[in-house]
């Protein structure tokens, strides 16, 4: 049944429209400035257009939507923080204290943390949603991580919650995540994905050393093995070997897309999630802003597989959503050109001979 | 005389507080985040504290000064604008209608529009500093573009600039320019001082075509032959081969170390301004941060020979001080992370094993 409307869903997602975006540059040729000197700016400002279908689209209203879960995997030694630090810094979040909230405020967006899978129960509190999926996955190296059926709810929580905003007047949606672990499934998931050996998309997370990360490189090839998720089956390799926030995360994104409003991907694991919502429906690429290059082994081939290119390149390996938080502000900046600057003739100025 | 107070004040630079720049990633490492998570952010907010010799320094009042020029060397044919839209775009400027108005204004950073050596006489405007030191350079191919003189009076509209701003309370400046013709000049100084060749550090700017090109190479040839600048006497250059604009640049530069403010450098022409400055006294080096990797070719290879990296890198090349002002952003959010995060102590999470 959920697996049936999930289809539906997906089905229902058009490409991008390319009459917007042609309209949308010819918008942009006629600003005060050389043709295509705002570089990327540009491209930015025309798909967020183009995604709208509004050439002056507002960015007021922008959601970064922190998936937080916890993951059977981690007493297997992968993380070099202990599994508690979920709860901790779930509660960080909500307090305010952490870097994706001071990074949200700073680009003027809210953050609402989902507890999608945290083995705590939380009190109810401000900024947060619990719609749990479970308390934690299982550890994959035994079995799967979750049933097929989780692995659903877990994506229709994110798609549910894409819905739940857009009525709200979102615009923009920025995806994010805490779970001590949860470099161990995305590498997984990518792994598998992407056929690129579980070596090379295997790095240190918050920074294990050199034999922590044989650990983990054997666990995530043992999980492959011992699971043998289909990589044609997205939703079979996110229950096999993914995580509850990683599925919400892919439901977000297809969720966004469906009610055509720009996601915002943040780093390594937001981008499992959105490999795993593009493998449903390769259209879903266009609706993407992958946010920035993080300093995790593996993102930058990934990437550069997936034929991308993120907007900034700063070493960041935080996640929380603090990347798209950052490029949130670039891509509100590109808009802002698109909706504020004067044209050659409003401004009286001679365009290029 | 204004020789020697230049002297004076380039003396009086002091290199950046190691103790500080100690102290500042002390606290950082204290912030509820894995160390080094925060990658450049952490380097820039590192050294934002170590210039301001403040752990919780201020980053309110940011500055933007476009300073604006015209270049007799235009006559050769090196733009694909006629000089006259110097004078429109600096009214565009100050009508709120130009990019870096708008990018500015994203960024909370006011723009003061420096006429340093425009071909005209603006009214009196709000937003307008006029320091007139003649009403555009000479053609450089037929002989020096300003006198020694001139060129330390450029120098000076810059440093005395950001004494003005500095007793206002301006916590961090960033450069803009705006002047056809002016990556021709700009090509010149870099060429000079980098000892590239004119060919390596000459690009398309605004948008020429390949003929354009080759005649803007061989004008840049031609005015350091005619010339004859000397590489080790960087005021040389700038008289020679520079722009008012760029020595006003360099001149803002001098300044605001002298007084320990930052400077975010915006593209090409301000590099040129930066490297000016820079070879004056390299302890002014510190108090820099490199916008953006701009798309005019050279820039890469002149910043890769001045060692330093860039923070954005969006394929931009419309100068103003747009570049400046995206980079001012996330340069105000690396100060915030640092302010305002929680540390693990306050925050109840347990730190790395």
């Amino acid at each position: 049944m959920k697996d049936l409307q999930l289809q539906q869903i997906l089905n229902s997602i058009r490409p991008v429209s390319k009459d917007y975006l042609e309209r949308a540059q010819r918008k942009l040729d006629n600003l005060t400035k050389p043709r295509g000197s705002l570089g990327r700016l540009e491209e930015l400002a025309r798909r967020y257009a183009a995604i709208r279908e509004d050439l002056s689209p507002s960015v007021k209203r922008k959601v970064i939507f922190t998936f937080a879960g916890d993951h059977g995997v981690v007493e297997e030694g992968v993380s070099a923080y202990p599994g508690q630090v979920t709860v901790q810094m779930v509660l960080n979040m909500l307090a305010g204290g952490a870097a994706v909230n001071v990074l949200a405020a700073h680009a003027g967006a809210e953050v609402v943390v989902v507890d999608i899978g945290v083995n705590h129960d939380f009190e109810p509190a401000g900024g947060l949603v619990v719609r749990k999926v479970g308390y934690g996955t299982r550890n994959f190296t035994k079995g799967p991580a979750m049933t097929r059926d989780e692995a659903l709810r877990a994506i229709w929580t994110g798609i549910d919650l894409a819905e739940e905003y857009a009525k709200g007047g979102m615009d923009i949606a920025g995806t994010g995540e805490m779970g001590i672990g949860n470099t161990t499934p995305s590498s997984a998931i990518l792994s598998v994905l992407t056929g690129l050996p579980a070596e090379a998309v295997t790095g240190r997370g918050t920074g294990i050393d050199d034999q922590v990360l044989r650990v983990k490189t054997a666990v995530i090839e043992r999980a492959i093995t011992v699971n043998r998720p289909d990589p044609d089956d997205p939703l079979d390799v996110l229950a096999k070997v993914g995580g509850f926030e990683i599925g919400g995360i892919a439901g977000l994104i297809i969720g966004c897309a469906a009610r055509r409003i720009p996601v915002v991907v943040d780093g390594f694991i937001s981008t499992a999630g959105a490999l795993i919502a593009t493998r449903m429906n390769p259209a879903i690429d266009e609706y993407l802003f992958y946010a920035h290059l993080s300093s995790e082994a593996g993102h930058r081939q990934t990437l550069e597989r997936m034929g991308q290119r993120p907007i900034l390149a700063l070493d960041m390996r935080l996640g929380e959503g603090t990347g798209a938080a950052l490029a949130l502000s670039v891509i509100e900046a590109s808009v802002k050109i698109m909706n504020e600057m004067a044209t050659f003739e409003s401004a009286g100025v001679d365009a290029a001979l």
